[in-house]
Parts: structure tokens; sequence; C-alpha cells
């Protein structure tokens, strides 16, 4: 794509009410919009990283057997009170339709929906294993919204739902999904630094585990073992002062975002809307459970966080760079340049790259402040000097055509 | 895949408050799954037709240089009073925050959002002409659901907006997104029985057009005009009582179901929000608009109307359909056919076909009737009978197995 065709602009100037460094970032950039607090559009680069972010999550959960559906956000309140969580659910938006008085949720977890649905997908131990899941937009009623697309009103989030005839099942396929999520962000760039994490598991489970990416700016708090590299989090800390593996106390406090959690919910949900299977000598057993839950668009904001150097400066990791390459050209008046850089653009497209080709006429710090901004993995300078010694600049050496 | 994995099932009774053929064939095919009147979810083999149909109005969008952006469901009321639509659109879901008090609507369009947002993209002249367009999920309070998916409370829509400089040059890109328009109906297999027809125009326009495709479940009336091959719809005939083309007055009458509609906004929505740009001699003036909606998941249910043979037998157009091929074996407790079908689907696979490979050991006349149902739209049958001939059968012929 030619940059001079890029619906989205670049801006010096936000308005002072965005606090976080990716909004920040992500509005100069001309990634995303903010429509109000906790709620933001995103832009065609912007949208353009989403949907890379969403291909390598599918490809990860489409390899674990997992079948991708779509789960509605409206959701009738008889669903919700069949859980208890019409009530205690405080951050559900609730609303009643103006011509049918019917009682209405926005969908901000989906338990209440796949539940029911799985009755009609499930009979015998037959049927069993299976795992769903969804990639779609969900709403919270936020006290606050002040972490930019870190914590949204409004947010795209992948919950997939694994359904078992035995805990053990549930067991062998927690630890499947543990490792398609370790695989997820080690793709993302952000393996090194995430971390499994101990948490609290609830009525049915000693633990749940969140996955925990470290980050200054990150809302939680948790505990890390260096000699397990997993991590732990600030209330089981409470409760136990060492690590659940091993029982080491020597623990690093850090803060961090949390990229993900994986929850075994046992038969909590199944036992309320009746979910059964019949075992293999005839007998109906309620199905057991497990939820596992990644914020995608949490996920855009934790790189954007993790990767920028500073509010003018960001790099995304490769497989999320919404362009493979940012072809720059620099003496733009001269025939010669923007011819080769013209072939250099069609043969690189030709080749699959995806190209932001900035063949603006403007000034050299002009195109670099804003390619520091956009941060696209790879940047290709092509010259007059470039030219004169046969080849392209990237980071700062000539790299020859056929080489790049 | 093999069928036996798919976590869907086919189902011989289905709920009676389902009124609509494309609800019925579309549950009792394991499609979707009714959550609540007008509110599906759609399961693995219904979500793959959405993406599919998702695919090819992106593909004819990219083509006509709009590019793809993300907006919000959660939109303030603010931004609604500016239109007055606040008060005015009906269906227009409305809550308030528990929080935070503020007044809410839930995007049933979004001509509210993208209008200022586009006051950021557009400057001058030289930001002219532009087009955005996302594919996203629309909510409408609609006093009764009874059509399926083609008329839902919660839907997928493509919607695209444009942004000129002149009416003329709004003019040029309408007639482009027509073109747009009628390639993506062609690909869906409707395009000979889908007609552009005129509609009402609004305060602005004469004219706005809809797309019809021709249905007697339709729940819109046209009139259409042979000479020219387009249509008009009930309001504009009950005024004209002519083809505006070509004022022939013989009409046939028919009942259709609306799959598009594009509209020239004009000024209505700048002017409400502002939205200006500056023009070559540096005067200040309001941005001209159009705007175009194809409802995604409607498309699905017309498909279904116009293909569905009757309440047991579909046919999905080739572009759509699930799966490429269907893979049938019978006779699967012979170790040859098993083999022959395994070698085969492994080949399709590698060809970039893909396939639902009937493996299960089933009696022929319930693997048949499934296929009915599922219409996947090519159907290849491999047994001992046609491996004896050394091939498949694909419509009642023998096919040698390099030829499928």
């Amino acid at each position: 794509m030619y940059q001079s065709e890029l619906i989205s602009k670049t801006r010096k100037y936000i308005s002072q009410s965005e606090e976080s460094l990716n909004a920040k970032i992500l509005i100069k950039a001309g990634y995303v919009e903010q429509v109000m607090a906790g709620v933001y559009a995103y832009l065609p680069l912007g949208y353009r990283v989403l949907q890379n972010i969403e291909s390598i999550v599918r490809q990860e959960l489409n390899k674990i057997s997992a079948q991708e559906l779509l789960l509605p956000a409206l959701q009738p309140k008889s669903y919700w009170e069949k859980t208890g969580r019409w009530d205690s659910l405080d951050v559900l938006y609730r609303f009643t339709s103006y011509y049918t008085s019917t009682e209405l949720a926005l969908g901000s977890t989906h338990e209440e929906i796949i539940t029911p649905i799985a009755k009609n997908l499930i009979q015998s131990y037959q049927d069993l294993p299976l795992a769903a899941y969804q990639i779609q937009t969900k709403f919270r009623d936020e006290k606050r919204a002040k972490s930019g697309i870190l914590r949204g009103r409004e947010f795209i989030m992948k919950d997939l739902y694994s359904f078992h005839s035995s805990s053990e099942d549930l067991d062998t396929y927690y630890e499947i999904v543990t490792q398609a999520y370790l695989n997820i962000y080690k793709r993302l760039g952000i393996g090194d630094i995430t971390l499994k994490t101990y948490a609290s598991g609830g009525t049915f489970s000693k633990y749940s585990h969140e996955f925990q990416t470290i980050s200054d700016i990150g809302e939680d708090t948790i505990f890390i073992c260096e000699k397990c590299n997993i991590a732990i989090n600030k209330e089981i800390i409470e409760e136990q002062k060492t690590c659940p593996e091993c029982n080491n106390s020597d623990l690093t406090q850090r803060q961090s975002i949390e990229v993900g959690n994986i929850f075994k919910l046992q038969t909590k949900y199944s036992e309320a809307f009746d979910l059964e299977f019949t075992d293999e000598n005839g007998i109906n057993k309620p199905v057991i459970m497990g939820c596992y839950g990644i914020g995608i668009s949490r996920l855009m904001g934790t790189l954007v966080e993790v990767f920028a150097e500073n509010e003018a400066k960001m790099k995304w990791p490769v497989e999320v760079s919404p362009f493979n390459i940012h072809l720059i050209a620099l003496n733009t008046d001269s025939v010669e340049v923007m011819q080769k850089a013209g072939e250099l653009y069609d043969n690189l497209k030709e080749n699959n790259q995806s190209v932001l080709f900035d063949n603006r006429n403007e000034r050299p710090g002009i195109k670099f402040a804003e390619a520091d901004l956009l941060g696209i993995n790879k940047r290709v300078i092509i010259s007059s000097k470039s030219i004169s010694q046969n080849g392209v600049e990237i980071n700062g050496n000539i790299v020859s055509f056929d080489q790049i």
C-alpha cells in the first residue's frame, strides 16, 4: 500500500485525557481512536495488528483440535439467573428491550451461552472431549477505564471452552492449552517475559492459572520463582508465602499484565444447566468443563507497553506488524529513485511481502519520525545514496536488492 | 476434517417456534443455534459460511480502495443526539451504565461514529476521496423477529462509508460500489436474481438504491422492468407508477429480500458533526458522504432460502460452501476402501481443497440424508463399487482419481 493512500494520519497532539502509553502511541500513530472512555475504534493499521494477533491465536488453537464458532453478545436474563450471575456479576451491562420488555445482558463472558448449546452437541461419552472457541467482542461496565486498550469497556477476546468425561481428561487438555498459550506468547515476541502464574481456583479447583507479562505499568503484582520459572499471584502468595511448585520462598516481586487465564470449571456450569453425558455403562454424569481466555485487544496494548521505547518510538514484533516491510523512499524528486523504488515495491509484493511504501515527497526527518511512530518491524530505505551502492539501507547497512 | 470429529450434529427435530425455512435448515444441519428470538449462535459449519461470505465482500471492497477498520458497538448518547436519532431511531437499544451513569446506545449503524472520527482523517481536499468499511456486529430492538437469520436482533453487517469533495465525485464512487456489489452477488451465486432497485432517497437525494434478491418468502415487494433489468420498490412505484429509468409501465411484481442498500448521504452527517475540508482555494466546505450496507448474516439466510430444495436438502454455492468437497466413504468396513479414501483425503488437502471426510461407519441412507442437509457444494463418493472402476462417484458418474 502507498502511504499516501493510507486513510489514517499520524498526529502530534492528542487529548490530555489519555494517560496510558499504549493509547498515546496508538492514537498518535493513527492505529486507534477513542470513542469514549474505555471504547476505541481500530483504524486500518490497528485493525491489521488485531487481525494478525487473531490469526496466530486461531492457528495455535486449531492445532489442538478446538473448533471455531461465534456466540452472540445479546443474552437473555434467564440464562444468567441459572448461575446466579445476573445479580452477582457487577460488570454486566443489563437492559430491557423497549418493544418486548425482555431483560437482556451484554456478554462479558459466555459460559451461560455455550453450556446450554453444548446440550445439543453432547449426549454420550463418544461426543467427548469437545473444544470450541470464539474470537468475539465482550462488554464490561468498568468503574474506571484508564489503561487505554488494556482494560476496555468493549474489547476483543478469545474464549475457549472444553468439555470432558473425566477430571483426568480435563487435566490433560488443560496442559495442552497451556502449551498452546505459551506458543502464542512466543510468536507474539513476549514468550520470555510471560509466565504461567498460580491463581485462586474458586470452589472446585485448588488453583487456576493466569499468564502474566512482566511490565512496570501492569496492574497486577506477581512473585516469580527463579527455580521453576513460574509465578504466583498476590492472593496465593499471601496465603502460602512460598512457590506452590517447589516450596521456594526466595521470590522476586514484579508488576505484570494479565494476558491470559485458564480455569478448571469442573461441573459448576454443567450442573447449573443440567449438561450431562451417558458413560460407557449407560450412566448419566455431569460433563466436566474448562475455560480459557486470551484478551486479543489487551494483547495489542501489551505489545505497545513492552516494545515501545518512548511515546514516539514503537517496533511491532515481526508476526503482528501491520506490514512486513516499511519501504521508505528518500530523494523522491529523483526519477531513478522512484523507478527503482517502484520496481522493488512490485517485487516484494510478488514475493508475498506486505509493504507500506512511503512514496511521499516529504523531508527525511518527517518520514523517519512517522516511521518510528508506526513501528513497522522491518525498515528498508531506498535513496540516491543507496542506489549508488546498488542496494537499499537496512539498519544502517547497505543490502543488495536481491537480498532483502 | 473428519466428520466424526465435527462438534455439531444434524438434528431431526427442532423447536416448533422456528417458522422460517432458513432457521429450520440451519438448525437441523447444525450450522446455527437459536439463543433467543432473533439472536443466533453460529456453530463451526455456519461460521465457515459466514467467513466465506465476509472474505468475498472484503476482496471486492479492497479492490475499490476501501480500507477496513473496526468501530465499536458501545456508543455515547451525545453522538446520537447530534443527529436527532437518539429519540427518532426506534430500534436503538439504549441503556445506562450502572457505575458511570453514562447513557449508551448499542450501534445499529455507524454514521454517528465514523463521521466524528473522519474529522481526524480529513483536513483538505488532498485527503479526499476516502472510503472505509467494517464487518461488525449490529443490534436492533426489533418488535418481532420471525425470519430466522434474515432479520435478527443481533446480526453481522458490512458497512462502508465514503467521503468526497463534490457530489460528482460521490456519484462516480456510488457507481463503482454498485459494480462491486453486483460482483459480490454474482460470486455468491445470486447474481441473476438480484436486482438494483430504486428506493426513496430521503432529504438530500431523489433516490437511494437497494439490492433485492427475488424470493417468494421475501418481506419486500418490488416491481421489475424487464427492459432495463432494474427494479423499483413499492414506495417509489406508488408515487411514479413507471420505471424511473425508461418510463416503462409494464412491470412485474415479485417478492424479494433486501441484500444491500446504498445511499447518498450528501452533507446530512457532515453538517451535524461539522466535518469540513479545505478546498483548492482555501475555502472550508462540508464533506459529501455516501453509505453502503450489506447484511452478511442476512446473505447467509438468503442463500438458504434461494438454494434449499426443501427442509431436508440444501446446496451451498461453490464459493461459500463450508468445505469444497464432501468426501463420503461407503463400505467403511473394507480395508481397501478406507485406505484409498484416506489417500484421496490427503491428496485433496495437499491440493488446497478443504474436505469434510465422512469416514463414519453408518448406513449409506443416513450418510446421504445428512449430506443433503449439510449441502456441501461438491459430493465425492468412494466405495467398493467405485474403486472397482478405479475412481469415485460424482453426480452419478464414475470419475477417475486423478480427475477430481
